[in-house]
C-alpha cells in the first residue's frame, strides 16, 4: 500500500457516504472501541461494512485522534484511496456526451474548508452537474471538505483546472454561458436567465473574483440587498444562487 | 459602572457596526497599540471614534486576549451595555403600527453561534422585519453571535420570547400565516405563499422544530433537493428559505 496515495477519512458522514458512493477504494476502516450502535446512522454505517466486505478493526481513542491529525471523527475513520477527479480534457468528453444542458460551479479562490464544504453540499442538493477548482488557488477536495460537506463531496463530479481564465473560454466555445457572482454586479440575481448550458463563478471569502477571471465572463450577478449590511456569508450567498437557478432551471423542464 | 449590565463587543465589524447602528451605550473602545490605519475598514473605525466622541485607549494586545476570552478581536474591543431586545408586548405593539404586514423569523433550538449568527446576516439582508429567539432554547443575541453575523446582528429587532407555541398562537391571532420549515414538509418552498403578515420557523442544527412548536405552524415548508444528500448546513437551508420569501415579497410590490 502506498500512503501516499492513501487519505483518511474521518467522521460517520464522510465515511458512510464515501462507502454508499462507491468511488475510492477502502484499505482499513478504523473504529472506536465500544461505539455505541444505538444512534441510527452508526447501525447504518455498521451494516454497510458488513455489507461491502471491508477490513475493519476496533482501536483505541488516542489511536483515532492520531490517525486523523485530531480532528472531529466522532469514533470512525478509514484509510482509502484519494478522491477521484477530472481534468479539463475528461471534463470537455463527458460534456460532449451528456443529454441535457449541464450546470458548472466554477469555485474560485474559496480558502475556508467549512465554507467550501457547505458550497459543495449545495451545490449536489440544487443538481450541479459538474464542480470546477483551480488546483492552485481553492481549498482541494481533501477530507476535511468532506467532513465539512456532511459527506456530499464524495458523490460530487470535480474538475480540477489549471487555469480559469482559458477554461472559461474554452467553455464559451462549446455554447456555456458564464456568470460571475459579484457585488457590483448589474443584473439582479432575480433576473438572471440560468437556462441552457450555465457556469456560475463564486469567488472567494474576502478578494471574491479576480478581475483576469471577471472579464471573461459573460455578466455578472448580484444578489438583491436590503437594510444597512450589504453582505453576505460566502456559503450562505452561493447558495442562495444555486436555489435560485435550480428553481428556473426546473420551471423550464 | 455596573459590569453585569455591560458586555465586551470585539472585532472590527461588530464594534463599528455598533457604533452605527446607535443603540448601545459605548463605555470605553480597546484599540490595540500600534493598529494599522492603511486598511479602509480600521480608517473608518477611527473615524467613527472621532466623530462619537467616544471615550478610548490603546492597551496591550495581552489585555485584549483577556478581556476578550481570546476572541479573535482582530486588535479592537469595546465595553459596551447590553443588546437592547424586545418582549412580546413591545413586540406586538409595534406591529399594531406597522405600516406594511411584517416579516417574521423565529430562530428555535439553534445551538451553534455561527448559524445563529449567518441566519440573522442573510435575514436582515432579505429584509425580515423581525426575529423572535426563545429565552431558553436558542443562543441568546451575545457578542460572539455579533461577530459570527459580521456586526448585522447590530441592526436586528429582536424579541425574546418565553414560549414558542403560545407566541405562535397570539401572532395567528393577529392574522399572521406561520410555517415550519421542515424536512418533511409538504409545501415545496418553491410552492410556498409568503405574502402578507408571515412568520417563519427555523429549527435546530439536530433536532429541527420541536413537535409541539410544528403542530402551531398553518404549514410546513420542505427545500427540493436533488441526488444522494438531502440535508443542507442550517444557515444555508435558512438563507435559501429566507430569499425565496424576499424574493416573492419583492415581486407583489
Amino acid at each position: 500500500m502506498d500512503n501516499r496515495k492513501t487519505e483518511i477519512l474521518s467522521g460517520i458522514h464522510p465515511v458512510i457516504e464515501a462507502l454508499k458512493a462507491n468511488r475510492r477504494k477502502f484499505f482499513k476502516i478504523f473504529i472506536k472501541k465500544n461505539l455505541k450502535r444505538s444512534r441510527p446512522e452508526i447501525n447504518a454505517f455498521f451494516k454497510h461494512i458488513d455489507h461491502m466486505n471491508c477490513e475493519f478493526e476496533y482501536v483505541d481513542t488516542r489511536l483515532l485522534d492520531e490517525l486523523t491529525n485530531n480532528a472531529k471523527h466522532q469514533g470512525i475513520a478509514a484509510r482509502v484511496s484519494a478522491f477521484p477527479v477530472m481534468n479539463n480534457n475528461d471534463f470537455f468528453a463527458r460534456v460532449e456526451k451528456s443529454e441535457k444542458p449541464p450546470f458548472v460551479l466554477i469555485l474560485e479562490n474559496i480558502e475556508d474548508p467549512h465554507n467550501f464544504g457547505a458550497l459543495i453540499r449545495t451545490a449536489l442538493c440544487a443538481g450541479a452537474d459538474y464542480i470546477m477548482i483551480p488546483k492552485d488557488r481553492s481549498v482541494a477536495p481533501v477530507p476535511s471538505v468532506s467532513r465539512s460537506s456532511a459527506g456530499a463531496m464524495e458523490y460530487a463530479e470535480i474538475c480540477l483546472i489549471t487555469n480559469t481564465a482559458s477554461t472559461i473560454r474554452k467553455l464559451k466555445d462549446k455554447g456555456a454561458w458564464i456568470a460571475g457572482l459579484d457585488a457590483s454586479g448589474e443584473t439582479s440575481l432575480f433576473d438572471t436567465d440560468f437556462s441552457g448550458f450555465f457556469a456560475l463563478v463564486v469567488g472567494g471569502e474576502h478578494k471574491g473574483i479576480r478581475p483576469l477571471v471577471k472579464k471573461e465572463c459573460d455578466f455578472l450577478i448580484s444578489i438583491p440587498m436590503q437594510g444597512k449590511i450589504n453582505s453576505l456569508n460566502a456559503s450562505v450567498a452561493g447558495g442562495i444562487v444555486l436555489y435560485e437557478a435550480f428553481r428556473k432551471r426546473n420551471l423550464l423542464n
